[in-house]
């Protein structure tokens, strides 16, 4: 059993939240400290994702983690269990996180020696899109069992991503999922966004994963 | 290519939905209308549940659907091909429905020939659970895909649900889902809660589903 904090994070006071991530995001910049903003529904995989990725570049990067959820703390237990540095973040109900939430998220977590906080964002596909949390790079999970209409159903989340990762590809001949229209109703709502296939289980597809990762978290600190 | 109506709605201008739900409920049962409200994460199966409740029942029972969504119309066309009549709302980026939102729904739907109307909430966890709709009962869908830890994580979602549905037991052998701790995590939620196991797919579990809503309408226009 790993030890882990767990805070209450308060509504935020700031009315301009972009002008808050932006300062939040620069902030970060200047320590050198690479934020991934991590979305997607319950239970797409988000948890078991962040643990294989740590798995992979905990020999080159620190990577610590932050875990936003209403309740519970599974989450938190299951990431410092692997090792690596977790944070608990309860949101009193709410059901996304904004950039003043993420500081004090941050604040109490200590990143200093870090090089890649994830944040792992409120399970919800609408929400959390509303709202600019100051992070470097957003990424989401769409996982195979959801289907491939999702795109078509909560455009913001699909515009607001710069990855778009397909998880459980593990189960797709258990399940009617459509690649191909996926990635065209995906590139509907953002063409530029990246699709990777990913299975968090059995490790499928994360080299190119924990490539884009590095590349970013290189780029970001120059 | 059946027909659908295709509505926007507005943003309630009531500041207090519980009354205003408890009108709409009692307002209802008077034309002998029972509203089920049915919620869950995105791509848990509302659709394929609502497809298949509706051929068990369509000899016994006239029932007509709405479909919440942010936006598209995927559902309400799929619901529209069965035969059933629909109706597609669009939230206009609202992450739930309240029971002002229902109204107007339902105003443009025209329910007075209909036994049972299900509401297909948005899919979301978080927000949805936080407005009483108006509904005569709450159903909510978890998938087994989505993992049994989700009653620890969205409480309030468990909390409010007369029966929790366990969908997609056709993959239950290749998923780590223990059916015992998901039992034993919603009863603490809710102590009440009828839990049932379904596959959309295959039909398994749905004459046990299928009976208590039958039993839950007759008991409700009395």
């Amino acid at each position: 059993m790993k030890e882990y904090k767990v805070i209450e994070v308060k509504r935020s006071i700031f009315e301009d939240n972009d002008k808050d991530a932006a300062k939040l995001r620069e902030e970060l910049k200047q320590q050198k400290i690479f934020l991934l903003n991590l979305m997607s529904s319950p239970g797409a995989g988000k948890t078991t994702l962040i643990k294989r990725t740590i798995t992979m570049l905990k020999e080159e990067l620190k990577i610590g983690v932050m875990e936003a959820d209403i309740d519970s703390d599974v989450d938190a237990q299951a990431i410092a269990d692997t090792g690596a540095r977790a944070i608990q973040i309860h949101t009193g109900g709410m059901c996304h996180l904004d950039a003043d939430m993420t500081r004090q998220g941050i604040k109490e977590f200590g990143v200093q020696d870090l090089d890649i906080v994830i944040l792992e964002n409120v399970g919800n596909l609408v929400c959390p899109a509303e709202f600019d949390t100051g992070s470097s790079k957003n990424v989401m999970i769409l996982s195979v069992p959801e289907g491939h209409d999702k795109p078509l159903k909560y455009p913001l989340m699909f515009s607001v991503c710069d990855v778009v990762l397909i998880n459980k590809t593990d189960v797709l001949t258990y399940f009617d999922f459509d690649v191909e229209k996926c990635k065209e109703y995906i590139h509907i709502r953002n063409p530029k966004a990246k699709v990777m296939f990913v299975s968090s289980k059995t490790g499928e597809g994360f080299d190119e994963w924990v490539d884009w990762l590095r590349k970013e978290t290189a780029d970001w600190v120059q």
